[in-house]
Parts: structure tokens; sequence; C-alpha cells
């Protein structure tokens, strides 16, 4: 009787994206729907009906969570950074904030990586203030 | 006479370190400093007379975005997980709470990287409990 | 009543699973369910409901592709190499058709990446001829 | 008097590469060759007389293990994968077929890797339809 | 009464930089520390003031070992190896010998990576040749 | 009659592999060949018969090369990291030289993956001295 907790992974999952990224499962169905059928469906179950909308941790760490380990990963995450770079301003970290995780991944990412986030971060820094 | 930043980089990184990790600068002396002279004192005065030691993010925050990135490049990184996620509980975070961000990497680093996160953080967890 | 996407994706997950790999769900649960809450759900939904349970490529197909990139991305993933190896032999693929496809990996992933991964398939092989 | 493996290897691999990308060895040594002599007969015998002339494992397999590496690899293989892809659509694949295996490398190579393969793949598959 | 060492950390970082790459720090300052106060000071410090003003292996060395190092690491890092390229024909590398070394990393960070650091190397030769 | 190149590779990646790794061929060979028929030989031609072989960069050039990339690569590439330490050192670089190399990476492939490759080279030194 009670709904499934598999069920409300898409459920919440929408909500979830919905809140963070509005338009943004329209876009992946627009995008990649009709070369792999069902996958804006699974990414949003998967991720925003996954971890970002688990208890345990609250939604603003995940967020500098994972421009940590973007930033780390380096330039190849380059498009994802600067979205959930976007996602931490609005989860309510500060530019600086923002900056200093990035800096800090010199140190487990190399100089190199932390140096290319560093551009993309300030790229949507300076979005941010055009608005 | 002025007390220069860089004087103080290594003088508050000892600071630091000691406080989070007693006993650190003088293992690295030990173990790195024969074949590398200065090596210990370089890597006290860069990590944590560094980022760790800077204003801008605070120290438990900046201990999650460790523990993310570090479990996000994988197995290859896990003694210095261990220390981390050592490090993480110390500074506030419970262990759900670093277990899922851990959890959530596997989003960005895959699920190989995350569940070999995990089983080293369930190390330190368990440790942790013995005390 | 209506059977939505996402309830199928834990329950045909867990048949997938449970085929592939007897007792994951229940290994996945008594290991890691205490730290993080309905994680064993999450990734058998997500990985065994998720591509692995999809049409559109054959599910042999997809093991040797996961072993292709298991190799090229390096030692880190070795307890996930071994797993997805002895799964690539299952779904029929000969010990040298894994070889060669690991081999192969030398070019994308360099030669130690490769050579590492060869030893691990070559445990899974020995292993498998125990039996 | 019997030819050795390795003369084989510039043939065959001319032989093969002359099939699956014709004028490669041309191109190669137009760019290559003035500050690396040889670089482009190297390149020729080691991957095409290599790996992707071996007996073992079928060439069209061979093909789809590269895309699923390089995927997982992420962004900073871009120009390789398209390459790959579009010699994956030449071996027989189908475009769905590849881009099933790309969304399942997001399980191991993470989601930014196997979003940003499938937006290199998309961009093959809309050239291969201009045709 | 004896400077200490991390006082010439900058200072020294500073004397190294200017010769290897004039206006470095003033760039970094213009472009970070507005959003990161001393990232400047902290990177010249910590790089040029670390390992490459320390005695124990030559500079040129220092400089072959980062091409070879970046290249591995892949495109990703293409805007570093572009630098570190160019600081290497100044440190007395010939175009010939960084092409071999880069070549050379195919075995150990896979062709792409290698392929990819020869087109940004050839950009930088060309550029050189220019002048 | 002719001498032609590929010919030479196997040949010349022999004498090499010899010089450098006195046994290497045939514990290739015992240890893959079962599994991939030749793999030994390819290998042997690719590296030792490839880029070792190579004019343009001298061949002790080459050894502090690689160890700085499979120290930047990180704890993955440990096996290999050791071999080509301990060739270094028979190539004529000093431990100090090795090691002051291997921590520069900590810039390019971050702290964790240095200190890991330092570990494995003080192995490999104390090995030598244990001589």
């Amino acid at each position: 009787m009670t709904s499934a907790a598999p069920i409300s992974a898409l459920t919440r999952g929408r909500a979830v994206s919905e809140q963070v990224m509005p338009g943004l499962e329209a876009a992946l169905a627009a995008k990649y729907d009709q070369y792999l059928p069902g996958f804006s469906e699974w990414q949003i179950a998967t991720v925003y009906g996954g971890p970002y909308d688990r208890d345990g941790v609250d939604f603003k760490t995940r967020q500098i969570a994972t421009v940590a380990a973007l930033a780390a990963l380096g330039q190849q995450t380059r498009p994802q950074l600067k979205i959930h770079v976007r996602a931490a301003l609005d989860a309510g970290w500060t530019p600086r904030e923002v900056a200093e995780v990035i800096m800090q991944m010199a140190l487990y990412g190399g100089f190199p990586a932390a140096i290319n986030a560093l551009n993309a971060a300030i790229e949507v820094f300076e979005e941010a203030e055009d608005v």
C-alpha cells in the first residue's frame, strides 16, 4: 500500500531536479532519448532520486562535495563542474567558499586540475554577477 | 621584524598539523628526509600551512571536501583517504555523513571507486569504535 | 496497479543480480546498510536494474565492455575487475577473448594498467579451472 | 626464411589501418614525422599490426571494447573516441548499441565521463546521417 | 636571525618564476586573488619556491619530468603542458627531445594521451619557430 | 637482406630488454603466453624495441621521464614504478634525484600519488642497499 522506495526514486528525483535545475529532464530527453530510450528518466532517478534526495547529510554539503570531486578529477568534467558550481552557489555557498575548496584540490588532484577548475568556476561567478 | 606570511606557513602548518595529526611532521621527517632533505617541512608548510590554515571556508567543510575528492580519485589514494576519514570524524562529521558523501561519489568517480572508498572508511569507523 | 518503471528497477535489478551474482544484495546489505541505509537497494536498482537490464545491446557485450573499461581504468578497480572477468566468462566469453580485450587496453590505459589487469584476470581464470 | 612476426606487424598494420581508416598513416606521417621520425610507422605497427590484427577475439568486439574504455577514461580522449565510434559503426554496431555501452560507463567512469562521451558519439551519429 | 626557510620559499619562488615565466605572479594575482586572497603567493611559494628551487636534481631534468607527467595525465592538463613544453625548450631541451618523451608516454598513459599531448607540443614548437 | 625496421623492433627490443631487465621476455612468456599467444614478443617489440630503443633523447632521460609519469599516475602503477625506479638507478640516477622528481609530482598528480610513489621508491632504494 505504501509506495515502494523505487517508485519515489523517479518521482522524488523529478522533484529535486526541478528545484535544482529546472528543465533538466526535458533537456536530457530531447538530447539523448532518441538514441537511448529512457536515459533521461534513469539519470533523474539515479542521481536526483538517489544521493541528492537522501537524508544522512544535508543537501548543501552534498553540493560542495561534488564541486571538490569534480575539481580533483580535472578538466574533463568541466561542463558538469560549472553546473555544480552554480548549484553550490544556489545552495548557499559563497564564491569565496567554492574557490577555497577548489584551491584545496591542488593538493589532491594537482595544480593543473585546480587551476583549470578555478577558471571554470570564475566563469560561473561572473555569469552570476551579470544577472 | 614584520611577520612575513611565508614564515607563518611553516609555523602555522605545524600548529594545524599538531592538532589534527599529532606527530605527523616527525613521522614524515623520519621516513623521508634522509632521501629528501626538507620534505617534511615543505609538506607541512604547503598542506597544513596552506589550504587547511586558510580562512574563507571552515575547517570542517575542508575535511569533507577532501574525503569526497579522495573517494572519487579511487583506490590509489586509500592510505590518505583513511587518514582524512579519521580527520573528518575528528572534525565533527558522523560516520553516516562521511559514508553518504562517499556513496555520492559513485556518480562522479564510478561505483568501483565509491565501493572501495566505503570499504576503507568502514575500517576507520570500526577502529574508531574499538577505542 | 500501474507497473511504474522505477519499481521494476529494483525488482528487475534483483532478478538480474540474482542470476549473475547470487547473494550480492544480501552481501551488500550486510556490509553497508548499517552505515548507509538502503545502499544495497540503490546499487541493485541502479546497476542491475539499470544498464545491465536494458535492451539495446546484448548482455554478453555489456560484460566485455565493462572488463575493457575496468582494465583501462587501472589497478584501482581490481576487485571489481575480478568480479566482471568472472561474469564475462559466465556470459560466454573465453579466457582468451577476455585476455585479448585486456591486452588491447595497453593502447588506451597504458601498459601498467593492462598488465595489472591481466594479472587479476589470470587469478580468476585459475580459480575457474580449479572448480 | 620464415617471415618473422615483426615484419608483418608493420605490413599487416598497414593493411588493417588502410581498411579501417584509409589515409591514416599518411596523415600521421605528415603531422608528426618531422618532429618524431618513424612515429607513424611505430603507431601503425603497434596499434593496427598489434591488437587490432590479432586473432582471439573478433574485430567487431575489439571496437566496442575500445569505445567503452575511451568513454570511461573521460573527455580527455574525445578525439580518439569519435574516431572509434565511427569505427564501431563501420564494424557493424548500431548507434543504439554504441550509445548503450557508453551509458553503461556512467557506472564505472562516472556520469560526467558518460555524458561527455555521449555528446561526442552523437556528433558522430549525426555526421553519419548526413552522408 | 637567519632567514627561516619559509620566507625564502616565497622570495626564492619569485626569483625562479620571474626567470622562467616573467609576469606569472602578477597574472595569477590579477585573475585569482579577488576570489582567493593570497592564492598567487601560495602558488609561487609552493611551486617555484618548492620543487623547482630545490637542489638534488637539476632544473633541466625537472622540466622534462613535468612534461612527461603532464602528457601521461592526458588532455585535461593541456594548458599547463603547453607552458611546460615552452619551459622545457627554454631549459635547453630540443623539440625532438620533448617529442620523444611525449611519444614514450603512449606506453604509460595510452596513445590518446600521447597523441593529444604531441598536438599541444607541436603548437608550442610552431609558435617558437614564428618568433 | 633488407633490414626492415619492424624486424629490428623485436630483435632490438630483445637486446635492450636483456640489458635493462635480464630475463624479462622469458618471464612474460611464462606468465602470459598461454592465455595470450605472442604477448611477450609484442610487449618487448613495442616497449623495448620502441621508445626505449629510439634515438632522439638519451636512455637515461627516458628512465626518469617514466618514473615521473608513473608517480603522477598514482599508486595503481606501483609494480611498474618499482621496476622503473630500479632501472633509473641502473641508468645512473641517484636515489636523491629519483626522490626529487617523485616529490615534484605532488604538484601534478597530487600529494597522495607522490607520497605513495615515494614509499615504493624507498623500498627499491633499501633493497638496492641490501645488495
